[in-house]
């Protein structure tokens, strides 16, 4: 044999085992006594045998292709997200087909459609404008599919995402506490329900718990624009009695509300405290440091592809909904009152 | 036939020609008479076809699917790359298969082979480290390939980048306009040939050039971490004779180093110009707001995409290296002296 590389038949022969064996052994895909585990792994050790993609492919008659399909790449949680598949698709020995819809409904489909012809063995969805064309779709898809963001919990698919009311429920009740009565929000549109709808009504129940007033004035509706929150953060300042406290529904827009106060000498945090939403690169680097939610979107990738994995071996889930856990990570932006 | 889905077999009975004339008139990737494109254009004008990706790669005989190797998707350059390759991929119709190494060998070594085994249509690469395995790989592989990084230009493959050393050229040129002499640089480790090595040429080359004195101590090695950057501008602000500018090797790093400043009751940009490199998100929303070298990753990526698909069309390309140009963003974090 001299040079060439050993094949996973190579290592089969040796140990005396089917090739199927040495592909459980090494994949983890199917139990195998701990005797044939043992074996198999003392020749893999003895040769120095590493086992490739393809040699896994070639064996298990799956194309170890799995599709993934998200709005926006360059968009720091859809990159976060797609890090985490992409971490446990390598520990799992799979490849990915990365589909990128810029939220264009037509290019959904198309990339649907496409997945399914090249027979992946599953598809992580991620759509924030979920229809009936999909929902049809994935109740006629025979293969794993898991979904990512509560909007589309209807599919009667694995769904991840966190609590968007209680994350922004909690993220109001650490201004609470920290002795702010008038807090305002910077949100956005309804239309979009788990960052608009959702992360309103955890403000409002805060509020509300707490006995505050629920003053109409102090939230304010932006989209994800820096020009925008701007323009907001301006009105939310410019009012009688203006809030102590901002919430807003991301960091970058907390970053323009804060650059507005920079830019009219209102100081941050000892004026007014504002919050962010992420936990994304900009609220680390930013001065100052920006109080925010943390969104474990590495993590919620990263599970996304170990669902994927154990339906193909089919195990059955325990449940359908995944809401991850948020947290609240202090930084310079907030301070009591 | 009722509701079933047209299907390009229908598209080439109803014009009077075949499947493969249909494709090249939809995807334009071969001549058309003029006369037979209008025809099949009316076809589909009045049956209110709409081509799939499935259509395409059924008649082609070609997977359409093209392979990227990045080494971390999370970072902005390479995010956006990828967002360029897709917006062109989805007008050429490509499917993606997206390969993240973590700029880990190994993986690359897995991934090249897993895309060659999937028959892919070409690949687009990237690595810090490129080695004599990848020369290799690629010296056999007869599919089209493009390479991002100036350091893998001897792979003899069509190669895209900015000019590093001009860039930072520029950027140092731009600081020494303003008024400064004392200039100083946070780098890159050399053994990074482009981001290192290059723009510390740059760097040197302005100051000579210029007839300003070069300071062993005014450079100062860091790497893209915020934590040592923040080390090194404390090293510099500390100097005798300390730096009226300061170049740094990324927007991050540029953040950090305003960070120093702020914390330090050191005024940017009046005791002291900050410049960074990237032109990403961070430069923009960061206040002050980052003076920069903007590098188009997005049209790298795009034009990355253009250059698979002429290839695959057996079109020659008129040269190898495609050094796009960058730009100096004038923002607040510099002024004149």
């Amino acid at each position: 044999m001299g040079k060439t590389k050993l094949t996973i038949t190579d290592i089969a022969n040796m140990a005396g085992v089917s090739k199927a064996t040495v592909s459980r052994v090494i994949n983890k895909t199917k139990p195998v006594s701990s005797e044939v585990r043992q074996r198999v792994m003392q020749v893999i050790k003895e040769t120095g045998y590493k086992p490739s993609f393809v040699a896994r492919s070639l064996i298990n008659k799956e194309t170890n292709i799995i599709g993934i399909v998200v709005p926006d790449i360059s968009n720091e949680f859809c990159s976060q997200l797609v890090q985490g598949v992409v971490d446990v698709a390598n520990i799992y020995n799979y490849t990915m087909i990365l589909c990128n819809t810029f939220s264009n409904y037509e290019m959904e489909k198309d990339f649907l459609e496409v997945l399914s012809e090249k027979e992946v063995d599953g598809i992580i969805f991620m759509s924030y404008t979920p229809s009936d064309y999909h929902k049809t779709f994935f109740d006629q898809y025979d293969k794993p599919v898991v979904t990512v963001n509560s909007k589309i919990s209807e599919f009667n698919k694995p769904n991840i995402d966190i609590d968007n009311e209680l994350a922004t429920y909690d993220a109001t009740k650490y201004l609470i506490d920290l002795g702010h009565e008038n807090i305002g929000m910077i949100g956005i549109k309804f239309e979009d329900y788990t960052t608009g709808q959702l992360r309103y009504n955890g403000y409002e129940r805060a509020l509300l718990e707490n006995n505050l007033k629920y003053d109409k004035s102090y939230y304010r509706e932006s989209d994800f624009s820096v020009e925008k929150t701007y323009e907001k953060m301006e009105e939310l300042m410019n009012l009688d009695n203006r809030p102590t406290a901002v919430m807003c529904a991301s960091d970058e827009m907390a970053a323009s509300a804060i650059t507005y106060c920079i830019e009219h000498n209102i100081k941050v945090p000892e004026e007014v405290s504002v919050m962010g939403f992420d936990n994304s690169k900009i609220s680390k680097l930013f001065v100052p440091h920006i109080t925010t939610v943390n969104q474990p979107s590495f993590d919620m990738g990263a599970i996304a592809m170990r669902l994927i994995d154990k339906m193909k071996g089919n195990t059955d889930l325990e449940k359908d909904f995944y809401k991850l856990p948020h947290k609240i990570i202090e930084r310079d932006s907030t301070q009591k009152i």
